[in-house]
């Protein structure tokens, strides 16, 4: 079974537990939670976490398992309370309606909380493999979706008229791909401190990608509304530096990931996905946008 | 210090890391979570969480401590995603605008999506006292506030045309106390099984007492909008039994409630507890309701 395979089957024996028995639980709750999270995205943030640890011997694949099912959870939570007419107002996500539409705005709020609860869940029931490895998974990945620097702040700071840009873009972006690479070690057994740099720069790479991709790319092609970032009047790579100018960045962005990986047994294959991470999300540029 | 004191401080101490540091985090954010938290209600889930805990020896208050403060944040976040417009539509709570009014609908959600984080993160930093108990502290609140048996499946049920009312109940009231009394036993070292009907039965006379309250009291009396249940179309103590049935259902309850309680040290202190608390929550009724 691949990375992807992986990554599936425990998130799927995850909601189903939390589905409950038919006609004991509200039956479209249980339907809004699986319609969350199936079918996936690229999975990214999981996909680095399980590279990670099996970069570091993956010696408690439980673990693994539960800390990358843990952090898809998350991240999935954020993108139904993100989507809500109170934020983004976005009708469609990942090619189908967003949850709220599908369902309701109070099943799409009760979506997103059972998500989060589901998480924190997730990791605790690991405690027989490791309850200091398993206690610290559930301090990072607190500590990177809630206050004072996880997610919630990132998207807090958007209410806010003065912004430190920096705590803004480390938040709002950085702080998943952060727990990806630090809970993939700490899953394995090693530390999670050096393993901060390597998640922040594939978060800084990722973000520069969709701002060129906003930019580039029309609805169709994103499945979700395009242009957002014009419209909220969001700070964006591109209008910064350009496209070439974008591009360039992305390129260095990845070179630095490389360069950071810490020293571990499957260091070489990291680079590699890294690398192949690079090729997924940097986009081809239309021939309009060309400099010939 | 008093109980309350120790929550209210336990409480405020979590909070205020939460903040973050001026500057450092956006500062609306940071203002709603204290206001969603303070001034406190009645704190009646944490004041049964440490009255079961130190009945039960108190060994390690921090677990204790953390414990209460985890389920009070829980309950919080659940007062303030169910005042949002798009479930219950409250402007008033606890006799002051509900977060949403204050603030604003963004920052609600987030409010209670960090508070629900918060919570779990609060029980994570409690692994060095026993990383046991901490596990199962934090499967039980997982357990009674997201899906299938908790609160999110309580308000889950209210988007379903046949519900089950049983399942309804138990997980909309109940499961915040099955949590206290539960989560006080385990903080304290003991089984959480025996612990669950005390739970329910004080979950039980709490949906009876509020359901007497909001017939008989006016929106001034009570800090939130009253008959909230009629309007609502809800099934309800009084409309079933009227108001001397559900007084002496009351009575019944808390009769259980004080015979359920398990074998421990502070069994007779614990049995005074549910009686003052009996006397808390039971409505004085109005001359015009009195059977003459």
């Amino acid at each position: 079974m691949g990375l992807q395979g992986r990554i599936d089957t425990a998130l799927s024996t995850t909601i189903t537990r939390a589905q409950g028995r038919a006609q004991k639980t509200p039956s479209k709750l249980a339907s809004a939670l699986n319609y969350a999270v199936t079918p996936g995205g690229a999975r990214i943030r999981p996909t680095i976490l399980m590279s990670v640890a099996m970069a570091c011997g993956d010696d408690k694949p439980r673990l693994t398992d539960a800390a990358a099912t843990a952090l898809e959870l998350i991240h999935c939570a954020s993108l139904v309370h993100d989507d809500l007419p109170c934020f983004d107002d976005a009708d469609m996500r990942r090619g189908k309606p967003s949850v709220h539409r599908a369902f309701s705005q109070p099943l799409a709020v009760l979506t997103g909380d059972s998500l989060i609860i589901l998480a924190f869940e997730t990791l605790a029931r690991t405690v027989s493999s490791s309850p200091e490895r398993m206690a610290e998974l559930i301090s990072i990945l607190a500590r990177r979706s809630g206050m004072p620097d996880g997610i919630c702040a990132g998207q807090g700071w958007e209410s806010e008229s003065e912004v430190d840009l920096a705590a803004y873009h480390q938040s709002k972006t950085g702080s998943l791909f952060i727990a990806a690479t630090q809970m993939g070690a700490v899953a394995a057994g090693q530390e999670a401190e050096p393993w901060e740099e390597l998640g922040a720069r594939i978060g800084e790479a990722f973000q520069v990608a969709d701002d060129l991709r906003d930019a580039l790319y029309s609805e169709a092609q994103l499945g979700k509304p395009a242009g957002q970032d014009d419209l909220n009047g969001r700070p964006n790579a591109v209008s910064l530096l350009g496209v070439d100018g974008a591009m360039t960045r992305l390129k260095d962005i990845l070179a630095g990931a490389i360069a950071s990986i810490p020293s571990c047994a499957g260091e070489a294959q990291l680079a590699e996905m890294v690398r192949m991470y690079a090729e997924k999300v940097t986009p081809a540029i239309p021939a309009h946008h060309r400099v010939s």
